[in-house]
């Protein structure tokens, strides 16, 4: 398996790349790439290609390290396009949700202050929330980085959400629901709520506006297994 | 919802209990608790109970918590008796799965050295376990611990494995497999490889005894999200 690297831009094939300071550097002072070896070159935005190191060079001024692109191809756009609204954690929690979405291939990450939400992340999250997304599609493959959305409050998301899906609840909250369908392409959203659960007049505006309720398991789950699981039964065969 | 303790042994109703000294600072320093409180006991084995505290006191020598059983009973075992079997990874994502495996109500965890599991947990790592996975049974109300087996190698494990199943496959490995079945009740197992995938002769021997390869999304998954997103489509509702 080739080493990956993320490159805002990604050239055709044939043309040269120059990996940012901080790739470069990796690659040269970590895993001590050589002139010759072969990469994978992700742009975050579905493009990836096979390249090969044509300078990988160190100095006390700079890391350099300049691609060849061997052979660019568009991946294929996952077939579920797959948005979660998440009352977020605390941002430890939530930037390894960050890191599992990029991994299941989430499109698109939109927090959503609820009623009972206690944490609110900073302006600083979202520029770690990013190079976390990065480091996650380098280690995945994923050559797709998800978009994130500013905090919004849930009666304004709800308001706006377009896309059918269905939203996590307790045990306890309405025992085992039915579940009408499960949508194997196209757009579909994914609501997990706080610790404490969905507000009832949320859980009622969740349900008014189609969206199905889906129990995993018996017991209360933290927000992360939550998400993860819950993406997990989505993206799992069908019997 | 009460505030929820662990006490290895849980008496009838009507008796008394004494929490253990560490239960008993966090109840009466954190949360001070106090008597006419009332609180869920868990045991662990599946037992729990509605309690009183009747005696919440602290001073330099000692701090003590005593709860009276108003109501004890037996919670139902899972319809789903799942047994994970892991290829550990790093201590700290390898707690974070016992923490997880506790909410989702598995039953026994395994860990397993397969050719290419790089980790390999300390004899310390399996008291922290257990400290996290009292900490995931508080806050979760699952009332049973799951059992710990020693590491084995993927070998002896294989050849003991008794349980129908599936096995987690990186989407390369195989492309879509079909899946037999879902079992909805009775023992089952995961198995969940290492970062590197199982090796082909284990492949090979996991296909041999009847076990289903599950691949879930089209990218690389770390251990931790595997394990999740591989239970949550075991618990979600079929269609």
């Amino acid at each position: 398996m080739p080493d990956r690297f993320f490159v805002p831009t990604l050239p055709d094939s044939g043309e040269r790349v120059e990996l940012a300071p901080a790739e470069a550097a990796h690659a040269v002072r970590v895993l001590r790439i050589r002139p010759g070896t072969n990469v994978e070159l992700l742009d975050g935005v579905g493009a990836r290609a096979r390249a090969e190191v044509v300078e990988a060079s160190a100095n006390r001024r700079q890391v350099r390290t300049i691609c060849r692109v061997l052979e660019r191809e568009t991946a294929p756009a996952p077939a579920l396009n797959i948005r979660v609204y998440l009352a977020p954690p605390r941002s430890k929690a939530l930037l390894r949700i960050v890191r599992q979405t990029v991994e299941l291939g989430v499109s698109r990450l939109s927090l959503v202050q609820t009623r009972y939400t206690v944490d609110r992340p900073s302006p600083a999250f979202f520029v770690r929330a990013r190079a976390e997304a990065v480091a996650a599609l380098k280690q995945s493959g994923n050559p797709r980085l998800p978009k994130f959305d500013p905090v919004q409050t849930f009666g304004r998301a709800i308001a706006q959400a377009a896309e059918p899906g269905y939203f996590g609840t307790a045990p306890d909250q309405t025992g085992p629901a039915p579940v009408r369908h499960r949508a194997r392409t196209g757009p579909i959203a994914v609501w997990i709520g706080p610790e404490g659960g969905f507000a009832p007049e949320e859980h009622s505006q969740l349900l008014g506006r189609g969206l199905t309720p889906v129990t995993l398991g018996y017991w209360t789950l933290r927000v992360d297994t939550a998400v993860t699981a819950l993406l997990g039964w989505l993206l799992g065969p069908s019997i």
